[in-house]
């Protein structure tokens, strides 16, 4: 086993941020999303439910601390040597009274960095306020701020190696989607389809296995229908259901999202219109779409198909996508909504999901697209109507 | 859908609740771990990748706020009443300039929070350092205080109701073994028989459908059988390879853990005689735990074993196991290891995890156990010696 990319495109990777955290102003970064660790090193292990971050400096080169039980997977995950992988003792799991916080901050008081200008993650689900309190306590002299997104905003324009890696999960994406289609009907348990279309996820290709997705695969049928994210159940699929899934597939991390809808038996008309309008929605997003264009303006396509159909969606219709664990794939940065006027770049991967949770049901259809210089793409490939089943 | 418990019973959580925040002197609690947010009210839904807390005062009944399009999940999930589920808009999701913590502490104004004593989950995965530093800047005459593990040490006494639905994981665990038993073999991918594996815990049982568990499947075969929380790869299993699976099962977000080891082919001497010693401290902890008992005794009993062989493990051998969402399923309250003086009540559930972790191999050997009064029972069923499979 080895890092999924070739040892420069980490260091390609290492000094895109470095040269941020110089524009910022940071001598020194602590990183909590475990989704920016792997990007940097390659690092990958279900370990970031204990405390775990990594360290960046302009001087000092990526150096990951957490449990000692975990340390094991750098040598296998990462190029790091030895002395860039730090252990905390087993000892400081969980007590009441010690947090593996202070560790870290000695050792990063060792290595210099008390004084200095640091920059730390803090909006991200696994460096908490706790851990936060224990580095500036132990680090008192140091300026700390809010480095934000620093990271994340780096990970947007993807390399071809991570396209490529996308275009796999996108694959992954579709069998599971052919595993839904060929599975839902009437008087199967919710719980019995997924457990065949995240086995489909996992499975992967002949060529390249799955992994989890980062998002948990929903499923919304019923009354669940009408909300965005419900836990599927063991109540059986009904006839007359719509049934919208968002699954997605899973690469060595790089998540691709793909939901579609589903109807068990006539579609109401109601369904239909919405469809339709969605449908065209997804194509002006997709031809609006292209590098240099401000994301506020691929939302508009979308908003004036929606205007002709009489429609309403509050939320954002997509965000940019790829490498993350559990409990999101988005990667926190754009958004296409009226108020973000972000550039799209060359090589970005976004997810757009047109979600529409109407009053006692609710449709999808989304597609992860590869933004290029002229025009954007869709990594996913699935038939876009929805799926009539007759019963 | 309802709520998997009835309403006395969340009400008598409730008042255990509030009994506490009495005696530690808080007015109001700011939850933000899903799993005390679920065990309060039931609310279930994938929703906590976006901020999302429940306000609990001693006045103020429980209220969630969270996104808007994730409200519509409070109605089918929980007892709440809609003025007790507060939706932030969907303008506010992952933007630079505002947060929905700025919206949260609004509504906690408009309570009668500010000037009140409140306790916040500092160490908790989805309650973020910027989240905490947008309630407290819009309380300001609030005094803020860590409220811990409050909900978390409530949670560890079980109801017989959810040592019914812990019981049930536990049995969906077993068949993920079985699984696991009856799949693994030299030239298969460890991708497709996780998919397996996965599917039967989401498949569960003809009588009850299974989830997701909260801890991610693990495998443990080849050069990351000597790490403890590895993912899988697409690598094919080899002729002897020691394999370790930490798996489990999940009921309603209501976790089991249950880990074995797999050899395939002829076992080594040292495999056989770490497994002997782990068999044999399972039973020594079996024997020592039942209520009253200290934490540490349970540990001493395994640690008398473990020195007889000559065996070291560093790291703590259990802890409190229930409901959880990714990424764990612990509940961080008590930990069977030296230090914890912490005395068993009746009725706590607990995963007991003998992982070691060798050189360039491992094992693990796991029981989900139910602690009564005079003894200590384990809801996992499942034969513990080594599993060998002739090649």
């Amino acid at each position: 086993m080895a890092p999924p990319f070739t040892r420069e495109e980490y260091t390609d990777r290492l000094n895109r941020v470095r040269t941020r955290m110089q524009e910022l102003g940071f001598d020194g970064l602590v990183i909590g999303d475990p989704a920016n660790i792997n990007w940097l090193t390659g690092y990958d292990a279900w370990s970031f439910y204990t405390p775990q971050i990594m360290v960046v400096g302009l001087e000092v080169d990526p150096t990951w601390i957490g449990r000692e039980m975990d340390a094991g997977a750098a040598k296998f995950t990462t190029y790091l040597p030895e002395e860039q992988v730090i252990p905390f003792p087993e000892t400081l799991v969980q007590q009441p009274d010690v947090h593996p916080a202070q560790f870290m901050a000695d050792w990063m008081r060792g290595k210099g960095f008390d004084g200095k200008r640091i920059g730390y993650e803090s909006d991200v689900y696994f460096l908490t306020p706790a851990a936060v309190d224990h580095l500036r306590a132990g680090l008192p002299n140091s300026q700390w701020a809010d480095c934000a997104l620093l990271v994340n905003w780096q990970r947007l324009t993807k390399s071809s190696a991570e396209i490529a890696m996308i275009a796999q999960a996108s694959v992954i994406a579709g069998h599971a989607m052919q595993t839904a289609y060929d599975g839902v009907r009437p008087g199967v348990r919710q719980c019995d389809l997924m457990a065949e279309i995240v086995a489909a996820q996992i499975r992967g290709a002949p060529e390249f296995g799955g992994d989890m997705t980062a998002l948990h695969p929903l499923v919304l049928a019923g009354e669940a229908a009408s909300t965005a994210h419900p836990m599927w159940t063991d109540t059986p699929f009904a006839a007359d259901q719509t049934i919208a899934f968002e699954l997605g597939g899973c690469r060595k991390r790089y998540n691709a999202g793909l939901a579609r809808t589903v109807h068990l038996g006539t579609p109401p008309e109601t369904l239909l219109t919405t469809a339709e309008a969605v449908g065209e929605g997804m194509e002006a997003v997709l031809d609006a779409m292209r590098a240099g264009v401000p994301c506020c303006d691929v939302h508009a396509a979308w908003q004036a198909v929606l205007d002709r159909y009489g429609l309403e969606k509050k939320s954002r219709i997509g965000y940019s996508i790829g490498l993350g664990y559990s409990p999101d794939w988005g990667e926190h940065t754009i958004s296409f909504r009226p108020d973000d006027r972000t550039l799209l770049p060359t090589d970005a991967v976004v997810h757009i999901i047109l979600g529409m949770w109407m009053d006692g049901w609710g449709m999808e259809l989304s597609e992860t697209v590869h933004v290029r210089e002229s025009d954007a793409v869709c990594l996913t490939q699935f038939p876009r109507d929805v799926h009539v089943i007759d019963i």
